[in-house]
């Protein structure tokens, strides 16, 4: 029997149903929205995390929210319910472009001749359809990394980074999404996890998604992939990516890069798997693209379990001495030049190319 | 005035004082062995670590366990005491090659002829010998590495790796003591120190050192020292060495290789900081070096400091789901056509020469 897939998101008009990766890999909980306020809390704690993910539980916040309305309100009430939403993550492009794509969809005119049932089951409709197609787009893509490697059932040994999987979009994941396919195709996959710190997406999450899906895998530090790669065959880097800019250069999680140039020195294939949605051509080359500085609390400090009455519970310890300076870019810039191809839903891209595909 | 320099090991005579590396960064406290059981203890639980230090540390905990016989021991008695002691960390060559070299010092047939007096005074004189040894070895390694730097007071800005400073030897330390020597010629420093996953010896003691020395520096997790070398003009990487092969082939600490792949792809020059102790001409290359694995705790659990009743402590947290297999290779090997130079107590030597001056 096939297990069913992971998915961190379910719709259930009511409700909209969240894995809770604050719990993660601790406990397997669910967190329940019922309205705007609850999905800003779910975006802003990190209930909810991955660009994709964060769009959906913004635009199901609001058709909830919607629902709480007596009658139908002004426009602006409308906006400032968007507003509110957005301003929860004022970093994440996806989530206030898909409030401006349905602001398009029923712009301030329409709005007025629509009756309000309507307007809800628009809205809803239109959360919908960008939950499907994230799925759809994720599913296709991991399609199209599977046309990378060999067609009959093959040893595969691949290094990825961060988290990429069900746990970051509407599910099967991006880069994740390609191994998921891989094993789904029955290659016989040996996954090396990348911890990813500061923040450990790849030891709490990742590791995890990995486990539920009983691929094999190790979990390594990130200083250990140089020595995968000079110990291993490894076949493939496969990682996501935040934004792609017009000559190819990608910003990705602190740690891609470096791991860019590992693959380049042992002649192993790096591929960047990214939806249409991550291709920004208003950026011309990767030294245009802001590279956030976060908090040194994050390599200074850890989140760690522990566990209390039997219950594994998160709290944070202090890693080094009171006073240090520390950088946290969360991102690093893999130039166009060292990455293989893009694994996206349209295919597979080389760098040279994406305009033609998605310019 | 010049601040008194930071100092891991002082013999007192009645008593060895030691740095106790397991309350650093949260405390300043020391632990006195007053026996070979105290050092064995201070050995096994890392009160102590880094090659040299263990084996002075061995070393003085035998003549303080000399001073507790009533009498003239035997010859066997005393190579118990020898061999108790080199179990307690059997893979440190250092601490083993120690004891050899003070049994052929004093070999049985000596032995006998000795009074015990004068025994326990060349035992004494050997292992301050041995201390002493090993820190002139380091000013003069470190005065050697700022030959390499420009002679007018400079910016520099250097990456290093894991602990190799003051509290790794009997003082002044090997790739930080270069840095210890630059600071003291007068240059500009900047240092990034990576924080060294998964034993963290960066973030815990090098942070902590490079703060007592004043000297400018940042924490940052291995994966950012590819974005600071895009980032930043590094003048050098200098990092320290387990051992060196017969062709240059360097072993050290895990996520030395991948900075060496990356300073060479940035033309970034990559030194390694050694002494004599660590050439091993009996090892052709770095292949047949073989590779520790240690426990996968080490990378699922991490040690961090908690306060408790205003107290820091030492516990240990969880970061990764149970069932998790993790790898945890203690070193990986740096080929010889990735180091620049070799900086040692004997000059700056290139990897093709290493046979020429320490052969």
């Amino acid at each position: 029997m096939k297990k069913e897939n992971l998915r961190p998101i379910f719709w259930e008009r009511e409700n909209l149903r969240l894995l809770d990766q604050r719990q993660i890999p601790g406990k397997k909980e669910w967190f329940v929205a019922k309205n705007a306020e609850d999905a800003i809390f779910a975006i802003r704690e990190m209930v909810v995390r991955g660009a994709p993910a964060i769009a959906i539980t913004g635009l199901f916040g609001a058709v909830l929210e919607f629902g709480k309305f007596p009658s139908k309100p002004s426009y602006a009430e409308l906006q400032n319910v968007f507003t509110k939403i957005i301003e929860s993550r004022p970093t994440a492009v996806n989530l206030r472009r898909a409030f401006e794509e349905l602001s398009q969809k029923i712009p301030a005119d329409t709005y007025d001749s629509l009756s309000w049932k309507t307007f809800q089951e628009e809205a809803e409709a239109f959360a919908i359809s960008v939950y499907e197609e994230d799925l759809r787009n994720n599913l296709n893509l991991g399609k199209n990394g599977v046309s990378l490697f060999p067609s009959s059932p093959s040893k595969l040994r691949i290094i990825t980074h961060c988290n990429t999987g069900a746990l970051a979009t509407a599910g099967h994941g991006t880069a994740l999404g390609v191994i998921r396919s891989l094993k789904e195709v029955g290659h016989d996959l040996t996954v090396y996890a990348d911890e990813t710190r500061p923040y450990l997406q790849g030891a709490r999450l990742t590791a995890w998604e990995l486990l539920e899906e009983e691929i094999p895998s190790f979990l390594i530090t990130d200083s250990m992939a140089g020595w995968v790669m000079a110990s291993e065959k490894i076949d493939a880097v496969i990682v996501g990516v935040d934004r792609v800019a017009a000559n190819g250069d990608s910003a990705n999680k602190i740690g891609t890069y470096p791991l860019a140039v590992l693959a380049k020195y042992h002649g192993v294939p790096f591929y960047i798997a990214a939806t249409e949605k991550s291709f920004d051509f208003k950026i011309p080359s990767g030294s245009h693209i802001p590279i956030e500085m976060r908090t040194q609390d994050e390599v200074t400090r850890l989140n760690f379990l522990k566990k209390e009455d039997g219950q594994p519970i998160l709290e944070e310890g202090v890693i080094a001495p009171k006073g240090v300076k520390a950088l946290n870019p969360s991102f690093d810039v893999t130039p166009a030049s060292l990455i293989t191809a893009f694994i996206t839903e349209k295919g597979i891209v080389k760098p040279q190319d994406i305009a033609k595909i998605f310019g």
